[in-house]
């Protein structure tokens, strides 16, 4: 499956009722993320398939792929784009299998070593880092950007940046062949998330030219 | 698939280290469970299936049927028999539709209009109850033995009573057409696990007669 990865928004719902978080993601949508991840660690099965299928109506009316962090059955049961695993999900091949051929299953890596097992495993894309220290996770070490670029030759598959990415440091970038950055809270706490997404389309694209 | 649901174990880990769990799981089995469904609800999915294989091995050591509660998506990955389905979890129609058909897909039903539903959408078997009262789950309201009774009389798959049911009550089920009970606790909480499900195996083998 062709996917634009340029603008990969992760969500976070924490602290948000349902209706400002749906707001954020639109208004996300509205301001140019090329693709969404939907990701709820604290949910029960039933909650976090309730809430993709509400995001999955604001993302099919944007025309923007969904994907779900984790959750492989989550991604069947609401007929998401695909599903990402991390390091504490399902291993690639066995989200493959769920998710079957025409899913998109991206994956995490943090070294040329992981990478390479990663594409030989079936994934479709892979999110390296992170870049920068990031609030959102809890990260152990950072991924350098060297470390990135070697990755990104490596494999055939396309990769994109993540971990605390934002306006100001996502120009340190440039010249990597990445294709594209993921953010979380550069848009999902942003008081305009619309124009923050404008904003970051515009100079990711500015950098992958 | 046909399957014997006699003494159907739904674990609890609760408290346990994880051998002690799984040497609890190998105890049940060798006492004479004829199923045993892994029930986590706290970890992660990587953690889930780690566990799931553990207890794969020792159940198919014994020749038992392992079913995993919630996470259809973890019934593939270590390809169990099956996967169950609760209330807060995907509908009967997703898991199936991941697991395929080769597969066993049992859910909850609390009355006829829900029992009738789920074998329409496609359950194999249902677990229906709470019958007594439980400390292994929040239960709001129980099922009366007469709304069982109406239950298995309803459908045709297969049902078993769930529930706070025990070496001391299970005899009230005399008389009613299930196909097996379900325990937590009169197991996984007995000092001797073995003893205790070779005493609950005579005793429902007894009610089923």
């Amino acid at each position: 499956m062709k996917i634009d990865l340029t603008l990969y928004l992760v969500t976070c719902s924490d602290g948000l009722s349902e209706k400002d978080f749906l707001t954020k993601v639109e208004q996300a949508c509205r301001g140019g993320v090329t693709l969404v991840q939907l990701r709820e660690k604290k949910k029960s099965t039933r909650e976090y398939l309730h809430l993709a299928k509400a995001v999955k109506e604001i993302t099919d009316a944007y025309g923007i792929p969904l994907i779900i962090d984790d959750r492989a059955d989550i991604a069947v049961a609401c007929d998401a784009a695909g599903v990402h695993i991390g390091q504490e999900d399902l291993p690639v091949w066995a989200a493959r299998k769920i998710v079957g051929n025409d899913k998109i299953v991206g994956t995490s890596a943090k070294t040329v070593a992981q990478a390479l097992a990663a594409q030989k495993g079936g994934a479709d894309y892979l999110g390296v880092g992170a870049i920068y220290p990031t609030t959102t996770k809890v990260i152990t070490t950072l991924t350098p950007i060297a470390v990135l670029s070697d990755i990104c030759r490596a494999v055939s598959i396309p990769a994109i940046a993540i971990g605390g990415l934002n306006l100001g440091n996502c120009q340190a970038l440039k010249g990597v062949p990445i294709a594209g950055i993921s953010v979380v809270s550069a848009i999902m706490k942003s008081e305009n998330p619309e124009a923050a997404a404008q904003k970051l389309h515009a100079a990711v694209s500015d950098l992958l030219n």
